[in-house]
């Protein structure tokens, strides 16, 4: 048994988080699970931190599930998702997406990796009024976290039987920032012979993949430049509904998220769709040796989209999220 | 008759420049072209800039229509797009994507246009070096010029019979630049109370550009996110190949260009599709208010596209560049 913590979230949050946890049930995942809420609050000297008992649990815990947080609207107050990635050093953004059967989108084949560095970038939060009407931003590039986000890619790949790497960039514009971005991920790849390296303009990548997603494998970016792609590609499978996502730091600590909201407007009527939230557990179970596990539950929950049967409304049937759900823990009883 | 700079660039540059100024011979359109090559040179000081004779040419004509340009190798060499908007402070870059009857891809009716920020923003080409191994880059956003494409955006709406312009930032992040930006386009909105305006994170739009591209009209951004959605949405109808640009300017000013690669491979073998370069040059007839002529060549372009008959390799077809003009030139004489 591992204990994970489980950050519920806002809104929709708790159906879906309880969807995962009869699921995983079900599976008999040896996983407990340890709740936490994440509202901010306010530390000492007025900095904005997320509470000492969700830290605390995370830190011992090391791993964590994370369902939509409400985005705050006080003046001052930070993205809970950028706070909890600032606390735990959670350096890369991990979002495979994969064609799912039976669930139309234009595209077929999908099957590839976004991996975002998630720490610094465009994101740095460093901003100036220069004079009255000039305003500039901080786009941070530095050697260590790029080498680490590339090294990261790099071993997802190696270790997920991914064959390329294609660090997307805009050198020809940026050239210091994406430059040492750039240079970074070549020393990277002189390492990992047995991966295809290549580099390519960002806005190259977006044109290519809404012609052919399917020449994608890994891909690696600077931050920004991933907060795009990663939605950019979630829309070709389906979107954030059903696309999961993972947030990796050092040290074994990992968070696996949904990226989609809190639909308030269906909070509590047992209507949303469980499946994001689902897959990013699956993603943790992988990510924690449990592949069996994983693969059941991923298994029972494709097969249920691939049937057509029992589907929530966003997946175009009329079920509720408790049936989605049961029909998912029914296919994953019969599997053990 | 007036005359328009004509700038054929490098590669593929001549062979298409030359099937546009025969299409347009066909058309009667009262265009007569003078040919600048602007290759970079050092002038006094040893900064590069374009070569006298086309920048006066420019000055004089203020209307140009340019084939690609081969990006130089040179260290410290500046891309020729990049210099060329910068010398004539081309503010608006402007590209509408249609999707084109015939020529298949994952979407119908795409029917948008993308609207960038031409002079800032992540271009300001500012960056240093912190400390050994950090690096930034500066993003320069301006009351100014975020004004100026905004008010651009909604005279461009308003002229052209679209009913929407969207704000695409992200002023969750960058608050004070992306913030800035959105701020004047808020403040311009008001004083078009016939165009709905709406705001949106770039990678929401980007989601769901690729759900469903028809949702957009008019999107207006800064540089880099224009540079990353316009190229995705050429994505959308065709690629490069079939999407026309134009970079707009104070003052009368305007180059429109093709804004694919110089295609070296194919130069000269009279293989290359002048599509591209043929929809910028409508886009300019239309711009200087020359509407039944422009007319009249998209119609015999879009015809020959759709009647499948006499394509480029690139379109699907086995026909030379000679052919695919020739075709579109007797349609044109056809409607004289
Ligand atoms: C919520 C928001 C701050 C975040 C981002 O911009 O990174 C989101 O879009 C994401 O991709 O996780
Ligand atoms: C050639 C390059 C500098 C340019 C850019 O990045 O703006 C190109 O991608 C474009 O969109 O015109």
């Amino acid at each position: 048994m591992q204990t994970v913590t489980l950050i519920p979230g806002d809104g929709i949050g708790p159906e879906i988080s309880t969807a995962v946890m009869k699921i995983f049930e079900a599976a008999k995942a040896p996983i407990r699970w340890e709740e936490r809420n994440v509202t901010a609050i306010k530390g000492p000297g007025g900095k904005w931190m997320i509470p000492p008992d969700a830290k605390e649990s995370m830190d011992k815990n090391k791993m964590g599930l994370k369902g939509p947080l409400k985005t705050p609207i006080a003046a001052g107050h930070p993205s809970m998702n950028l706070l909890l990635r600032k606390t735990f050093d959670l350096y890369a953004n991990v979002r495979p997406c994969v064609s799912i059967e039976g669930y139309k989108t234009p595209y077929t084949d999908v099957d590839l990796v976004t991996i975002r560095e998630n720490t610094e970038g465009e994101y740095s939060g460093i901003e100036h009024i220069i004079v009255d009407g000039v305003v500039q931003s901080i786009k941070l590039i530095t050697e260590e976290a790029s080498r680490r986000i590339a090294e990261y890619a790099f071993e997802y790949a190696r270790n997920n039987q991914r064959t390329s790497v294609t660090a997307v960039h805009k050198a020809n514009i940026m050239r210091m920032s994406d430059g040492l971005f750039l240079r970074k991920c070549r020393e990277v790849a002189e390492n990992y012979k047995d991966i295809k390296f290549t580099e390519m303009y960002l806005d190259t990548v977006c044109l290519n993949m809404v012609q052919d997603p399917t020449q994608f494998d890994v891909l690696v970016m600077p931050n920004l430049y991933g907060d795009i792609l990663s939605d950019l590609c979630a829309g070709l499978i389906g979107g954030l509904g059903v696309t999961p996502s993972g947030n990796i730091g050092a040290n074994g600590v990992a968070i696996f998220e949904s990226v989609h909201g809190t639909a308030p407007d269906i909070a509590g009527l047992d209507l949303a769709n469980p499946t994001a939230l689902l897959l990013s557990a699956v993603m943790m179970l992988r990510h924690m040796g449990l592949h069996s596990h994983a693969d059941k539950i991923q298994t029972a929950c494709f097969d249920t989209i691939k049937d057509k049967k029992v589907l929530t409304k966003d997946l175009g049937g009329n079920s509720k999220c408790s049936e989605f759900t049961g029909e998912i823990c029914r296919r994953v009883q019969d599997m053990n």
